[in-house]
């Protein structure tokens, strides 16, 4: 099996501009196909901004409405798939949601972000109730999770549990806490066995501070491709042998004892 | 609260001599006792070595055994507690186990690993069946894994919803991990908000060669203390006032949804 080429996306767009951001996913689509990459993924509410306040409920749409439609041209036009961060409308509910579009343009799997991080987003949005979400992409199996989720290790293990291989985090992490970024999605991968997208956003918003430091995490614990603190698009194979082969020699799934866990599997 | 100031000691010892071993041991402890600790925490399995194949049955002790009296005396000598790693004899069984002594001699708590590693450990010992072994010193609460077992986030996750404060692991890491000690240990400490003393054997020692790499990691997830390769005693203050401010800022345990994990806490 060939191996996938990712692409993460490392820019906060143009915040409170849907229009603008779509002609940034559009760009960034065109540049990861050219070298190449069978996928894009981008940070946490991409296409609307995150620091954007009451404009959240304004900008939301359903994860089919007219910007999925626009997401799913932009994969078919330049033929990869598309795993982005959107506010989604569910009738009277708001949800921090990430979809993954596959390169025919085909919405594959939509997730609501379960744990929701600070004052904006519990004011915002309501907590997703499933906690796995996954979709098959070129023989791999895909999950996805959005930021503040994949700081607890019971969601990452989930995911393995549930065969997952590579793991799509659209984020929003913020200053001071780099290290998650640097130490703490490596480490996830490594104990998780998979691989893992973690594209963020970058720079000042409103008042926050984006750190950056988009990293794509193997399963051996190293990064495969990590950005610094600028706008950036960055690239890394997910090989499936080399998943294998960590796999082989680190059989943490194997080893694991639910029954002292009191844990379900 | 005052903080408890914690030693770790970074050696392999003498493999298969115990009576040396206990030798290094008071060395060490008195190094750590002058320097102000009130606790010494060795490596896993150092009263009689690690690679000593068959030794392992000859040299193994009940937890009250002689070897424990003699790290009574050895503790109430310096006025100092101790956590130790030694195969621990129940009948016809052995354990991988870690015990910790007060500074008054008393045993306070015995923990025998879980999650047994490779083929030496999977030959000799039996998997202990606690997950979560806790004791009180000085106003904090202790708790106790070995090695592998901190590898599994399920382990230390156990010990912080019991409320460790401070998770004491003898440790026998090998390369080409040393990712384990720099990276893993103080995302462990972070995650789960805790304080956590990583005690490793070092250099090589039969088929194995040690990474060494011991280190204090705070749950503000940076490293208070870490030896290097070489032999080493590190000391770092475990801060209560640090816990308390790193638990309110971070507030995993708080954020957690065990509905969804399918857990039972």
């Amino acid at each position: 099996m060939p191996a996938l080429r990712a692409a993460l996306l490392q820019s906060s767009g143009r915040p409170g501009f849907t229009a603008d951001n779509l002609r940034l996913l559009d760009e960034a689509a065109a540049r990861a196909a050219a070298q190449g990459a069978g996928l894009l993924c981008t940070p946490e509410l991409f296409l609307t901004g995150y620091a954007i306040g009451a404009d959240v409920a304004e900008l939301a749409e359903p994860a089919d409405g007219p910007s999925a439609q626009a997401v799913a041209d932009i994969a078919v036009r330049h033929g990869l798939a598309l795993a982005y961060g959107y506010p989604e409308r569910a009738g009277e509910r708001l949800y921090n949601s990430a979809q993954l579009v596959g390169p025919d343009g085909a919405r594959l799997a939509n997730y609501r972000k379960t744990h929701l991080y600070g004052d904006f987003e519990q004011r915002w949005f309501t907590p997703g109730e499933q906690q796995v979400v996954q979709a098959e992409l070129g023989g791999l199996r895909l999950g996805m999770l959005v930021c503040y989720d994949v700081e607890f290790p019971e969601n990452v293990r989930a995911h393995a549990l549930a065969g997952t291989d590579l793991l799509l985090v659209p984020t929003a992490l913020m200053e001071p806490y780099r290290f998650v970024a640097e130490s703490l999605v490596p480490v996830r991968a490594f104990e998780s066995q998979l691989y893992l997208a973690y594209a963020n956003r970058t720079g000042p918003e409103g008042e926050f501070t984006f750190t950056g430091y988009s990293t794509l995490a193997g399963p051996d614990g190293t990064a495969k491709a990590r950005a610094q603190a600028a706008e950036d698009l960055i690239l890394g194979d997910v090989d499936p042998a080399l998943l294998a082969a960590s796999r082989a020699a680190n059989t943490y799934l194997r080893d694991r004892r639910p029954a002292l866990y009191g844990t379900e599997a």
